[in-house]
């Protein structure tokens, strides 16, 4: 299933197609598109080239790995992320490797990488879906991950399913139109609250 | 001047292409452009759809306003940043809009967003370079930033300058080869530190 952007002005293809899905195919992903994804998210650019992205990879081919990532999702995003062939944590390093200082930008960093990577999915025709709900405290424990570094999101990867196989209210969310706020309510010009003239006069763009 | 990424497997040449440059020609960037640039940026994915990514834009139609944004990067920024014809401000929105709660993604779900920000300018030939290095304390000020509010990073945008118009050891940075850690630094299988094998036996790319 494809659910293109609605969008009010002229986006890439890559970035128009993308979306966050929740039926996956059970079909495992070659381990070439695997290298192809991290090396996209590892040319991200970052604050002091520190490169604080990390990631604990899981996939089906290793049941108990997969399994145990299962373990630390929360109950809403169990019926779907389960199927996907591929699990994922993001993990941020805080600090700064080269003097220890804390990093104001690790996860927005670890952010623009993730998305090189969900983009790159994209262009392999593999989707993407990212979830905030997962217990990071567990996923510390059962995956070892150091004290200066934070888990920041668990993520599905695989190819397209088949939104029928979803139960009947995730199947709604999968075909609900997708929202986003007009432009004018977050892009600013000079000064926080004020319209930005050098995108013309009317850039607000329709709800959609 | 292109400088791509030294890829170790194949990436989207919008992927490829990307990088930050710090020589900017002082071309305009035209309105249509900036409107796909932040549509681009709007349909990113964030936790709970919250989209709490919002920026500030200064051109140089706008001396003023220009100028107020130069003067809150820091020096070392300066002798570069102030050609680009763009200047910006990324900013997070730290709580939900639908309960006041902090949101711990709301940093990592800009990064999304300016990535994407970022690959619509690299489609539109125009190179972005975001920095670190600015007073986020007197942009909140100067800017009007609401307290539940985050000034994230400073961001140039323009077309690609002359690397000759740079200060030497300016010039030097910018014509130096581009350094990334190789996979099997920041992608583990199973457990931190472990070898994905789902990525094949040799992962681990060259030191480029």
């Amino acid at each position: 299933m494809e659910k293109p952007a609605v969008s009010a002005y002229p986006i890439h293809e890559l970035l128009k197609r993308r979306w966050s899905p929740l039926a996956f195919s059970g079909r495992m992903v070659e381990p070439e598109k695997l290298q192809s994804l991290f090396e996209a998210a590892r040319w991200a650019p970052s604050c002091f080239n520190e490169q604080p992205w990390n990631f604990v990879v899981c996939t089906r081919d290793s049941p108990e790995d997969h399994e145990r990532l299962v373990s630390c999702l929360s109950e809403g995003n169990l019926p779907w992320a389960r199927t996907a062939p591929v699990l994922m944590l993001s993990v941020a390093r805080r600090t700064f490797t080269r003097n220890g200082n804390p990093n104001r930008h690790a996860l927005h960093d670890v952010g623009l990488a993730v998305e090189n990577l969900i983009l790159q999915a994209m262009a392999l025709d593999l989707f993407v879906h990212q979830m905030g709900g997962f217990d990071a405290a567990k996923a510390r424990t059962l995956f070892g991950i150091p004290d200066d570094h934070e888990p920041v999101a668990a993520i599905a990867l695989g190819y397209p399913g088949d939104p029928e196989q979803l139960p009947p209210p995730l199947r709604e969310r999968e075909m609900a139109p997708r929202q986003r706020k007009p432009l004018d309510q977050f892009v600013f010009g000079g000064r926080w609250g004020q319209g930005a003239s050098a995108l013309g006069r009317h850039y607000g763009g329709t709800q959609t």
